[in-house]
């Protein structure tokens, strides 16, 4: 049975959607309630009734840690007393390295020695081991085979793992308790992890939720893929959102084509526009890749007044330059 | 009767309370309820139970809009008719601004004629008329006087006047309401309008609640003048703490001495840690005056486990050159 087939019947549906709840469930207590917040000039500006969900806020500072915490503690414990092992120089490596250390698992994170020395030190901080590869997607995948043959890790694929789609679906799942109903919900896409679980449950449980997700024009490769109907490969994407550099697997490809309304394209310009909008005026640290998907909502093409819901999904940016030249101008 | 003789005798004591009371009652649905952020890792590092009380998602991004609004509202129709003067070129300038904009009064802000051309724009979006003077403590009063006289305004001080004061103690009414009893507070001085507020409700209405005070080590006129027993001038502020650089006046110092259990003096370095710590850690745009009460929390001896609660008052910052630089990098 594929997994577009897991998906596809009625009882097959309500059974994903159990399993978003029991992952809600095993992260109760662990993961922050993030916090919803408006803006009046938000709502103005825009002409909708916006509500920001904060996973900026969350631990680690990013919705990924809903997705590794749930895949880690969905494992048998003969997985989890050998440990895992997952690539990324990014937000899943901080969020895997972190479940391991509350749930008492070995975590192993391959990362490329070009990885930026501020995300190695959190990643290592919160317990995870560091190997480190040749900067290339394939001496990444061959260091992690071997470590997975070595030593028997698991996998903990960002995205291509349905534990952690559930895992991270949990988000807008909070959302609607919050909130109530959502005439829209946007979510950015990269991997398609996290717009894969908001789109299963906005159009599972809300009535008539519009699903969209928000890509830089920069990365399209979802936006073009979904035009196309099979996967395009992402291809050299030159974006200031780091996190939505990577392209689809073929279960986020399925559900995206199954749950998702549309994709919309941001500029370089509009992502920064909507991070310094964020930042002055509504006082929230967010990353490029979270500014994705409010900066879409001008894109958006429903009735005004409608209430949209906008999954905010980082806040994790370098700011130790700034703050060295804030240090080198005071007096002391 | 002089404003310390109003708040002695015990019936006195209930009015200031009363008047809170009266302030947050004018101020309900129009200032924004700020929410309480709490963070695992600052409660691990510090050993207390600690609430920050987010001024800087207030309106316009400070607590000033409390005051600003209540004291504006509070005026005779006549008044009302004139129109208000103050002069600020900092966040009492944008309050005084929005709240007449709010209530339709006019408002006019004499501002030194270097101000940050960032928050002259600010104060003319909500709708005040700007009066440039030379840079000078005796030209800015000269001005203001002269509009005075002209023009029949009535003077709204940033902290010299008891509406204004009675307005900044609802933000601490609104933090007992929603973390309950604290064992201390703390919030920063500058004028002393925050802390005289603060101090009064918490002193009057909490059970055993410590009041503390925060300034910089560079500006520390009020630590001065609470050992002297009177006043010291603010003598050539040398702080990143740009709100805090003012002086006291006679009635909150009064405030101060009667209510202010000690105050804790913070470096320009332990300034910029702390706002770093709540921007990268806590994902919240804090500007470097509302760090000054976070910061001093390492100075706080009391019992470890104690529930904390601390006023951050504001977050507006200049991030032109940031974004600006920020933009230069992207690919366009």
């Amino acid at each position: 049975m594929t997994e577009t087939e897991t998906i596809n019947p009625t009882m097959q549906r309500e059974a994903v959607i159990d399993e978003i709840h029991r992952a809600a469930e095993r992260l109760r207590g662990i993961v922050n309630v993030t916090p919803i917040m408006t803006s009046r000039t938000l709502n103005h500006l825009t002409g909708f009734e916006v509500y920001l969900k904060c996973e900026n806020f969350q631990r680690m500072g990013a919705f990924k840690f809903r997705g590794a915490y749930n895949a880690l503690s969905s494992l048998s414990p003969e997985q989890k007393r050998k440990g895992v092992v997952t690539h990324s120089s990014g937000n899943h490596a901080q969020a895997v390295a972190l479940a391991g250390q509350l749930l008492g698992i070995k975590t192993t994170i391959v990362m490329p020695n070009n990885a930026p020395k501020v995300k190695v030190e959190a990643t290592r901080q919160y317990g995870g081991t560091i190997v480190m590869c040749k900067p290339t997607q394939r001496a990444r995948e061959e260091t992690c085979n071997q470590l997975i043959q070595d030593h028997g890790y698991t996998l903990i694929h960002p995205y291509d793992n349905i534990n952690v789609i559930q895992g991270a679906a949990t988000a807008v799942k909070e959302l609607f308790e919050q909130v109530g109903n959502l005439d829209a919900v946007i979510a950015p896409v990269g991997g398609g992890g996290l717009i894969s679980g908001t789109a299963i449950y906005a159009k599972e449980t809300g009535k008539s939720t519009h699903v969209f997700a928000a890509e830089p024009q920069n990365a399209d490769d979802a936006y073009r893929s979904l035009r196309k109907g099979s996967i395009v490969p992402q291809d050299a994407p030159n974006t200031i959102a780091d996190g939505l550099r990577t392209g689809l697997s073929e279960l986020t490809f399925r559900f995206i084509q199954q749950y998702v309304d549309d994709i919309m394209l941001v500029s370089e310009q509009e992502i920064l526009e909507t991070m310094e909008f964020l930042w002055t005026r509504m006082k929230i640290v967010v990353e490029p890749s979270g500014a994705v998907s409010v900066a879409a909502i001008r894109k958006l093409q429903i009735q005004k007044g409608s209430k949209v819901g906008i999954i905010v999904s980082g806040g994790n940016v370098d700011l130790q330059n700034y703050f060295s030249s804030l240090s080198r101008q005071v007096h002391k």
